[in-house]
């Protein structure tokens, strides 16, 4: 990762930005995957966009994208594509969704970008480098306590079964919970808005991009056990802006 | 209510917004009230700015506030103010809280507004209007069953005891269901992007400004028994984009 990736990331999002604006709140046929999360011509349309910046710019570069599929899976560079993280609020009008894009280097998130294309809101982060948020640098804020922290979740029922009495023991120690929000709240994380983010059942695409950002900002991102995240990752995540809150959010999910 | 008013309210959320904009993702202090939903300075600075605008200008107009509590409560004409509803959201710098404005004659909303104010998104209803969303006319969708329905609720703990099985009720019939979002939902319901909202434990100034807005894009709104809303109303309601939903949606939840 170095200066040409930090600035082609935000090449990328500015080309995925225009591509979904024109679909944003006009009406048009939601189809329904297996898993029922609705998918869009603005994802499709976004996600090609990418990649054939990529394919130009990037040959050797290895992509995996949630439309899309996978190419060059082996490659030591890997770039990883949410096109429109949050399509509920996509298709509901919620200038919240957000695209996502990260670069691995040997499995691990080192630059990822949080673009909110319609509120015009853009996070960058990097490893070793400080988080932007519109070319402002961002930093967590200090919150050492669950009693203390107001989390953000997207919704309450997206828990695989095992981990629902799990989260809502921790749901039950933190100040209080704002709903919605998707690949946003982790934004908000690190911009010091709220403290921590606990979600489950998410694939690499939905959080490889939200790691640098939310490192490079001061906070800490790892999976449930407290490990970092990376490509072995099992879809469990925990964000907090202020990295003390990490253990005793794991010690109250484990208990 | 007569144009005069209709281009009032639209100064008086000009106001707001101006007295809100500095603190949205300022750091200061945060009261809790009794009910623990966080106040801040811009709830304050909000409502003390219509509240000299119509202090001058509507001299003998009844004021219910949120934070400022009632004058001339017996007054033929009543303004109903939330300067800031989703205080949380706001307060975890997500853009989707709103200024909610009402206008009650004999106590029914006449007219009303939600004001977004830093993604400056407004919706202006009035009875015997059509419904404006940023100066275009705003149309709810056909959505005549549950089954094909997108609802949108801001938190799935704020219903009181006795109604939450009648809501997850609701909530397991619906296509699916958007977290978050306090007032904003209502807009999208009457700008077409969702179907279906449901709520309790609302206070009159939390729904008299979204009555209007609803109902003049060709919505409806009610309370879970499917009457109409106004002073009296007990905090349920129901806001419906297709009419014919609210038949559905009262039939669940008084099942």
């Amino acid at each position: 990762m170095d200066d040409a990736d930090f600035a082609l990331i935000q090449r990328l999002a500015d080309a995925t930005g225009d591509a979904i604006r024109p679909f944003f709140r006009a009406r048009f046929e939601v189809e329904t995957k297996a898993d029922a999360s609705p998918v869009t011509q603005a994802d499709r349309a976004a996600e090609a966009a990418i990649r054939a910046i990529l394919e130009k710019e990037r040959p050797g570069d290895g992509i995996i994208g949630e439309e899309y599929g996978v190419v060059r899976e082996d490659a030591a560079r890997l770039w990883v594509i949410d096109p429109i993280d949050g399509t509920r609020a996509f298709l509901a009008g919620r200038p919240l969704f957000g695209t996502l894009i990260a670069l691995l280097e040997e499995d691990r998130p080192v630059l990822g970008i949080i673009d909110q294309p319609i509120a015009r809101e853009r996070w960058i982060g990097a490893t070793g480098r400080q988080t932007l948020f519109n070319g402002t640098p961002a930093t967590t804020r200090a919150c050492s306590t669950l009693a203390g922290a107001h989390l953000g979740t997207t919704g309450p029922y997206l828990f695989p079964a095992e981990d629902q009495p799990r989260f809502d023991r921790l749901r039950g120690q933190v100040r209080d919970t704002i709903w919605g929000g998707d690949c946003h709240n982790y934004g908000l994380v690190a911009s010091g808005h709220i403290d921590l983010v606990v979600e489950a059942n998410l694939q690499l695409y939905d959080f490889a991009a939200l790691v640098p950002v939310v490192e490079g900002a001061g906070g800490r991102m790892t999976d449930w056990q407290g490990r970092p995240l990376g490509r072995e990752s099992d879809g469990r995540v925990i964000a907090a802006g202020d990295p003390s809150l990490i253990e005793a959010a794991v010690g109250v999910l484990l208990a």
